[in-house]
């Protein structure tokens, strides 16, 4: 689910004060859409989640799990999947509800749950959502970490008759670069009541963009070594790459570092931005209704999230 | 771990205003522990993961995920999981690091996804870890929603080899009651920037006590039924019962409700009050202490959460 307010990068040379036609330049993103008020990530999600309910043709009683994969939630207390639950209607259902977070690569990990759920018979009929508000916090003094952010919602009704075998997953995190990407205000340790200048100066979201790439390039080769390996295949037999949106560059980096990624890897950056948690599972949306998903296709997933982290699946539509 | 600082609820009663005496008397507490600036919920986390790691006699190099499961997160940006990974000095290790979120009832999914994640052999050794500053958002206006919280952080050390032999999991969630306890302020639906003195009035933690007892006693008689049915097994089995620390009446009403729980749970509220997500853990780590866990105990893990959600687990140790 995609805000109403497009917002093209002529609007962001704006809010930077920077010449004309730079943001679009510079970092290869004609727009992004950024929320309002109203567009909180629950009501997105509920309706993104809404129209996935639809499409499968599920009654909503036969719901068997609902897992929010944000990046940030909508406020700490209660997480993200209760609020959708209760848009949803499913209030009194009891159906669970409840959060997996790894930033960026939080729907990653959230589908492997519930494909783990359905391997040990534990689910048969999951929504896996994702919904983030990264226009609430940027800062246009630094266009790096405020220019290419974009907000959406995107949720799948995911079921256990398939076709979703999981071939591998991986994830592996580097917590010594934990302060290249941070929004630091917003949990217990920065208290907006005993310091409000300090709350403040820290509560938009900074990112040193050459310190991330140093710390995912150098462990990549090997993570995605790694992860061909335990699916048992080897990059020609990816039929789509299916990554997280983080910049045009990282992008360009994968699709060099892959064999057959120019051509295979979806790319929507250029028209909605990084969506944080949302971009992975929102070019997952775009490869299905492009029917780059047919039964026996094997796609991966991969991405880098703040922390940082590195994280990939290998799966068999 | 516990913070340095003691806090007796003399100080409560001169902090909410009310006449000597009257918080340990209405809410059955004689003290809680509150952290204090550099007691951040990572350093109190690693504190705890440092000493259950040289308890188990593992290399750090032999871990093979760290799951956080906190209430409320130390930033939004990157996870708790992330910054504990960094300050144990895994920061270079790679270790999967992510953090699951049902704010009280957080441990209870991550302790479910580490046993998932040894039946499946994924995983052999896990850390998985619980940290709440409740201290950093009480209005003590409001007696009730803060007169019992308190601070700190455990940390488990948990092994494939066992003994963790998960009998039954059962999570129900009913976000009807979403508003019974809520932070409202923290993630990206209210804006510090945009809007100041909104920001700060919905930044401390609000609770309709008596509307979580509403909402959550009414399923509980049913949800536990099932659960001891998914187990195979009565409440006359289980050895010990392993709470959440809601509150002195949540835990009278817990106690009266399963059979023999006046004996068999664990109640350290008095001392610790309720620490939010950390307090199940808390209360494991005490039974543990005492030798209520012997290798063929069953017991039960159960609580609520804010959402609200009701979650329990059976398991022999």
């Amino acid at each position: 689910m995609i805000p109403r307010r497009v917002v093209p990068s002529a609007e962001v040379d704006t809010l930077t004060g920077l010449p004309a036609g730079t943001i679009a330049r510079r970092f290869r993103i004609d727009q992004r859409y950024w929320a309002d008020g109203d567009e909180t990530s629950s009501a997105m999600a509920a309706h993104a989640a809404h129209a996935a309910i639809d499409e499968a043709g599920w009654g909503s009683d036969s719901i068997d799990a609902i897992i929010g994969a944000c990046g940030v939630m909508e406020q700490p207390i209660p997480g993200t999947a209760l609020l959708v639950q209760q848009r949803l209607g499913l209030g009194h259902s009891g159906i669970p509800a409840f959060d997996i977070n790894a930033t960026c690569l939080s729907f990653l990990l959230a589908l492997d749950r519930a494909l783990i759920g359905f391997a040990m018979g534990e689910w048969r009929r999951v929504i896996v959502f994702s919904a983030d508000i990264a226009s609430a916090a940027l800062d246009f003094a630094e266009p790096e970490a405020s220019a290419i952010f974009g907000d959406g919602a995107v949720a799948f009704a995911l079921s256990a008759e398939g076709p979703h075998q999981r071939l591998a997953h991986r994830f592996s995190s580097y917590g010594h670069a934990a302060d290249v990407c941070q929004l630091e205000a917003g949990g217990t340790r920065l208290r907006p009541h005993d310091d409000w200048d300090g709350f403040l100066a820290r509560s938009r979201f900074r990112m040193d963009g050459h310190g991330v790439f140093r710390a995912t390039a150098a462990p990549f080769p090997a993570f995605l070594d790694k992860l061909l390996t335990a699916a048992d295949t080897d990059a020609a037999n990816l039929s789509v790459i299916i990554p997280h949106q983080a910049s045009a560059a990282a992008l360009e980096h994968l699709k060099r570092a892959v064999p057959g990624g120019q051509e295979r890897t979806v790319d929507i950056f250029a028209r909605y931005g990084n969506q944080i948690a949302t971009s992975m599972p929102h070019a997952l949306h775009h490869a299905r209704r492009d029917g780059r998903l047919q039964s026996g296709t094997t796609g991966m997933l991969i991405g880098t999230s703040a922390g940082v982290s590195l994280g990939g699946a290998i799966i068999r539509w």
